[in-house]
């Protein structure tokens, strides 16, 4: 079985695993940096092995577009492409429908869409999809999905729930026949418990590798994503992996974790540090509205990572008033090992039977230096 | 005494020496990045030592706006603040009269302009200036000077000319009385052999500890530049180190090299490669132009530096296409590597007796790939 359990928490549904693929095996609970476009923004490969990501995930839509599967295979799949030898996921791009500006439009054969680059008519079909995550050489591929608003009527969310088991079932009969080492379904449903269950029923059936909790953080309520996050991790099956998408917030990736999840990935961590917004063991620091100009002491004492072993946050608030890219760069760094090194823990603290009191440890306020 | 010649060219004006300053001896002739506000574009201190460079130069008046004397005393310096533990020569500012909407106004008493962050008014005085590159802690400060533009009319060439002079008296001054290790003049007087002359003359008197040659590569011909730089070199003392500021083209640098220049900084090789045109052994490759998706050969197969060592065309073309910062940090690795590399094997050259040979079969020409 490429996924194994370690342990389970005695006090909530927390989960310590091991994803076993062909670059590697991922420690979970696990955070994914995204490399969307085949390199996560401002850092490096190396930084990011220094860091100790063992996943990250691309996009197959972005990647299908540019540079091409057919270039993806020439170089021998992304991982050579970009020099990662450490686990791939990727996602499908069925998300992207809810980027209006996208416009992408739908139909049972898949999405419909303008090349963003030469203005050409693409038709991404569910087995295209599939193919062109054979060619990425991904890890752990994701069927194509409809994702729905958050605000989406019922009818809409039905539809698209209908629309996700079809090109599910198209698309993971194609991953088969190409030999994808494991291929996640991604359940929908929008925050109703009963069209979550029916979709995570009717996804079982086709015998995935894993699930891809989707639909979820895109702009309800977190008590709302709470409550169907438990709903839907009620019914999945506890022995596959479960990857809540696009989750990337420490106290939602614990209350996650605290319901069973594996797996996250998310662009906040990167999106924050390129503005300015520093992840710290005591809050939120956001450099941008402070004075920091007389701080020589790190982004945060209790971070050992490349950033705060060395710089100071004068020099980095220097660096981020004048858009020198190095500061972005040196932000980035920080924050991603921060909730790397905050899930990691998670883990040690599952496998310790502490979880809850360590969940409950994490501060994620905002905080002014004194 | 700071500076040693090691060696003479016997076909040519070219040296070979080196400049001992607190952080260490700069071979020379050498090229310096520029960190204007205490940062390489892109690039972080590492990765500078690790290209071999040993010398960089910070910009006294943008970092007397940002982050301002007191903070970077406070900080210990400009070494400590950006964790660079070689030598730093700083500009003084005079350069940036030239810039029209920085809107400068000068009068004896030196640089008058609002703050470009708050609107203040500013004084910049010839002692100012010096102060400022003491509470940076610089390795070779630069007088203030003032730059026409090249097409001044002749009124204009000598009284900025006799306004370095009064500002280079006041400025050598203070800087003496303050104790800066090593304050280069800076010769104006455009591309007149008698005004460059005069200047030059007038500031001997002041005993500088080397030169600056400013106004050139501002805009004039390239014969004319080159003549102005015979001229000047022909007076400068041959003990002293000359600095040909602004020139970063390794043709032109090379040019200068024949002619007796020490010390070159500028801008060109990282603003080239932000905007995807890389120095190769063969030639200037314009990524933006070509189609380089099927190339997975290095930028340059003769170059050795982290960039080349690792990645293909096609991977850092992608980076490049989709604004990824990664991509113009390993462009820029490359091109500085390449230009300093270019500069180190000049230096051996010269002191192998070859160093036309190696001149005649530098390649700047625009290529495309096979």
């Amino acid at each position: 079985m490429p996924f194994e359990i370690a342990a389970t928490d005695s006090n909530s549904q927390a989960r310590a695993g091991l994803l076993h693929t062909a670059h590697g095996s991922v420690p979970t609970p696990a955070y994914m940096p995204v490399a969307t476009k085949g390199a996560v923004k401002t850092v490096s490969v190396p930084e990011l092995e220094q860091m100790g990501a063992n996943a990250i995930i691309a996009n197959a839509l972005h990647l299908y577009l540019r540079p091409g599967a057919l270039n993806l295979q020439r170089a021998g799949g992304l991982h050579k492409f970009m020099l990662w030898n450490r686990t791939i996921f990727t996602d499908s791009g069925g998300f992207q429908i809810i980027r209006k500006k996208l416009n992408i439009k739908k139909n049972d054969d898949g999405l419909i869409f303008k090349d963003f680059f030469n203005g050409s008519i693409k038709h991404y079909t569910p087995e295209l999809c599939m193919e062109m995550q054979h060619a990425i050489g991904s890890d752990v591929a994701m069927l194509l999905d409809d994702c729905p608003p958050f605000d989406a009527v019922p009818s809409k969310v039905k539809e698209a729930l209908q629309q996700t088991l079809l090109w599910s079932k198209r698309g993971i009969q194609r991953g088969r026949e190409l030999g994808l080492p494991q291929i996640f379904a991604i359940v929908q449903g929008g925050t109703d418990a009963a069209l979550r269950r029916y979709c995570t029923e009717e996804l079982e059936k086709l015998n995935p590798d894993g699930y891809g909790i989707g639909g979820l953080s895109i702009g309800e309520p977190k008590e709302v994503m709470i409550q169907t996050l438990t709903d839907t991790n009620h019914i999945l099956p506890k022995e596959k992996v479960r990857y809540l998408m696009g989750v990337g917030s420490v106290k939602e990736m614990l209350d996650a974790i605290s319901l069973g999840v594996d797996f996250f990935d998310s662009t906040f961590p990167t999106q924050c540090a390129r503005h300015g917004t520093i992840f710290t063991s005591q809050g939120r620091l956001n450099m941008k509205g402070l004075k920091l100009e007389k701080e020589d002491r790190p982004l945060d004492e209790n971070c050992d990572c490349e950033t705060c072993k060395k710089y100071s946050r004068s020099y980095i608030n220097h660096l981020l008033r004048e858009s020198e890219m190095l500061g972005m760069r040196l932000t980035s760094i920080h924050n991603l090992s921060y909730v790397l090194g905050v899930i990691r823990k998670a883990r040690a603290h599952i496998l310790e039977g502490t979880f809850i009191q360590f969940k409950k440890s994490i501060q994620e306020g905002d905080i002014t230096p004194s």
